[in-house]
């Protein structure tokens, strides 16, 4: 077997930590869950958790060594900005059991950005260039204030077009495994309506994973089915399955692109 | 010392475990976390940690047993269908260790549903009559299937609509404490131009929790500045000290309702 071959059916995991009182409070809505999600699927990384905790650096401490021990990947967004409520950096330092400091590339990009724009390099924005021994910066082509890789931890930004710009750069460097492909119905007929026949197909079907999410939208009932799988003849199969199934039923059913 | 005015200084807590694989891949965007967050806020009950976790019952199991230890109330969406993806009530019982069946009320209340409904009573629907021991039945007014209330823990729908409709039963059963209270302002400054002052002012205020969250909107880069303390003396003493270094450096800013 080739090593590609092996790449390609390796389940490989991430989980992301959400950090920040605003998110927590219910006054923020989080963006950045699903942009991160979504595009390391893409490339064959599950999330398998995610977690919002408060900027507590005991809290941040403990679900990243919980995190970076159980998964693959992990990516934390936000506290790196230059306000004193801004620990993530001195928190991944300590979980890591390293030190912090200046990074010398990190205050460079400061240092000219400042200049050019004329701002004051005061030492709140010095706080920014702080980075744990160890760690490798990413780019931040909108604020310049970058983010940092420790071994498998990305620690970005929490604004999501400055965490949106920083994944172009972090993408090429993870290594995805088998991609979790899928297929979705919108069947409109209430779940419980086909579930026994789901759960039957279920079980013909171990290696596909399947998910019934009722909705209820303008006074009609209805249901998402999607089919998740890394093996795609299995899920072709399970997909055409379903939908004589919801014919049988005598459902209607949108297959969306 | 009033008991009334014990309550009102106590600090109470709450987590969130968001269950569905759909949050998790990124296809999904959870709306839960912001309302519950919010309306339990409203009564004094700060959200500390929320989790999004898979369809998988040991993940279920250790996340329920650690927050239900560590908080004063816990909730739960997803995974309460009728479908065999729906494992969150049994996980429940695993967790607390005791026993599920079909719950007589739920039955009754399903079971009128259905009939009056002229939809076939199924085993997969009678799935959602199944309630872990010591259960109490969360009144579904939109599709009827109940959620239910085990110690702390309450175990909410997924779909918006419907753990919306629970939480207005649930809300009455919670005992709030301290009021988290919050003033915001819009700074229209880069938040590295207030980051010193703010921190000072911090260090005066250490009851008052002070957030910094940049924005870039339009070509204009502002910062929300958000205080918050259960001292509602200290709190406006902060927010009026805020608005003069402001002012003093020279930044216009916006005074949210």
């Amino acid at each position: 077997m080739s090593s590609e071959s092996e790449s390609s059916r390796k389940i490989v995991t991430a989980a992301m930590l959400v950090i920040g009182d605003e998110i927590l409070s219910g006054r923020t809505q989080d963006k950045n869950v699903a942009h991160v999600a979504t595009h390391i699927g893409e490339i064959g990384i599950q999330m398998k958790e995610v977690r919002v905790i408060p900027d507590v650096e005991d809290e941040i401490v403990d679900a990243l060594n919980h995190c970076r021990e159980k998964y693959d990947y992990v990516f934390t967004s936000g506290g790196i900005g230059p306000t004193h409520d801004d620990i993530t950096a001195d928190s991944v330092a300590k979980a890591f059991g390293v030190e912090i400091d200046y990074h010398p590339e990190a205050m460079d990009i400061l240092t000219r950005h400042y200049q050019t724009s004329g701002i004051e390099f005061n030492e709140a924005r010095k706080r920014m260039a702080r980075i744990p021994f160890g760690g490798e910066l990413i780019d931040n082509p909108v604020s310049k204030a970058p983010g940092f890789r420790i071994e498998n931890v990305f620690v970005l930004a929490g604004v999501p077009m400055i965490l949106q710009a920083m994944m172009e750069s972090v993408l090429p460097q993870l290594s995805g495994g088998a991609k979790m492909l899928s297929k979705s119905i919108g069947a409109h007929l209430p779940e419980g309506k086909v579930a026994e026949q789901l759960g039957a197909l279920q079980k013909r079907y171990p290696e596909v994973s399947m998910g019934s999410y009722p909705y209820f939208k303008h006074g009609n009932v209805g249901t998402n089915l999607v089919l998740r799988s890394v093996n795609e003849g299995d899920l072709e199969d399970a997909y055409q399955e379903l939908q004589k199934i919801l014919t049988e039923l005598g459902a209607e059913f949108d297959l969306p692109e």
